[in-house]
């Protein structure tokens, strides 16, 4: 593993998703996103929306990882705490941006909306840091140091990671290889254990799941090496066949 | 909010998941179970298929709730090491639990399948947990202390929380009321804030999203005590209502 490699953390902040009532669809596609980035994403975390619990998770995240990206928590109602709560973090001041305060004025003034001191709360930024932009509904998100704060609503968040993308160094990208092996997790252990002491820089990973006819296997190798990746790959797939042929994949039933 | 209602954390394991290869639904499920248990999900992490990571979070986690959930890495293969860390952030020792490995045995000899040495880790348990139920594939989960150790794939996880439910100690479930509100938060945003001081026992979210003909509001309550609900909820509806026939919520376009 390089270590030049580029890491990042993701901060879900609401309540709503640890009440279950929405089900969250951010992680999955910034998971997605920074991958084809090169960049890992190494741990993910769920919070409430409460100001300490935000800002101890942000400075934990920050001082770890090369980024930081948060979902939710910016509009313009009183559980809107995460500007705030970076802001603490970072031992800042927040206040209305003159910049956002524009974009946000323009924007309700083409559409004929009530420019209210609740709208202009999505204005306040914690000083120091640079808009985010918004293309969908126009209230910025923020950058403030390696932490990038965006919308929770997945539409918008996924609009703002292209702004957010061109400030990213990107890494090598990982590649990976799957086998769909149609045996159980315990055919392969021992054998699939064996290759990858034998590949260090492939991470092999096997994930049982349920077909329509029974538990199988996905045999995954990640790597960003990717003549050593083919050759770990080849490895694993004549393991995988010689077993199904020999009629030891047995988990498969 | 009483203090004595039982908190929870939930902890995600599995490079998978990172990596953006798996869509995670565990999280979702949990929190709708414990919210119906009347357990409170304060916090979510997902980590990485490494030990001193799953360690470090779940000593973290256990100190701070009263139950710790985990999903992932407690299969037969090189990279399910869930079981050794929880030993290791227990400091206690880890091995072949007597009737865990009677469990798999019999249900090896039952299917016709080797009980191979990788098979049988996953009867590998930490000394002094007690097992958990798997209706499913039989290799059980375990409970250590407060943390309940669980398998990644859904429905074995969904099944092993039928054995953990009975061990719980259940709050008071917590009820909500939603009013889908046909504005922009920015329209509610000011009277919502004045009706959540007004009842401090309701929490109040609002969660602005996109629906076929534009974006919307879900105005969400909720509260353990049924009748400050209700009360709260009669305001936040004639206080929506009042907008929406005066023609003050503009966010909906």
């Amino acid at each position: 593993m390089n270590t030049s490699q580029p890491t990042a953390a993701v901060l879900l902040i609401g309540d709503e998703i640890l009440s279950g009532r929405t089900k969250d669809k951010n992680l999955g596609f910034l998971a997605d996103y920074l991958t084809a980035l090169g960049i890992d994403l190494k741990e993910a975390r769920v919070v409430s929306d409460a100001e300490e619990e935000i800002a101890a998770a942000v400075n934990a995240l920050r001082s770890r990882y090369t980024y930081v990206f948060t979902t939710g928590g910016i509009g313009p109602t009183h559980d809107d705490i995460t500007a705030d709560a970076v802001a603490k973090a970072f031992g800042v001041a927040i206040d209305h941006d003159p910049k956002a305060v524009d974009i946000l004025l323009a924007y309700f003034k083409e559409i004929g909306r009530e420019p209210n001191e609740a709208r202009l709360r999505m204005a306040r930024i914690p000083v120091g840091a640079t808009l985010i932009d918004n293309p969908v509904s126009k209230a910025p998100g923020f950058q403030m140091g390696n932490v990038f704060v965006m919308a929770g609503v997945p539409k918008i968040m996924n609009a703002m990671m292209e702004d957010v993308a061109t400030r990213l160094t990107k890494g090598v990208p990982m590649q990976s290889r799957t086998i769909e092996f149609r045996g159980g997790e315990g055919d392969v252990a021992k054998p699939l254990g064996e290759i990858q002491k034998a590949y260090p820089a492939v991470v092999i990973g096997s994930y049982p799941f349920q077909a329509a006819d029974g538990f199988a296997t996905n045999l995954v190798l990640r790597s960003r090496d990717e003549a050593v990746l083919e050759q770990a790959f080849a490895a694993v797939k004549a393991m995988a066949d010689e077993l199904v042929t020999a009629g030891k994949a047995r988990g498969w039933s």
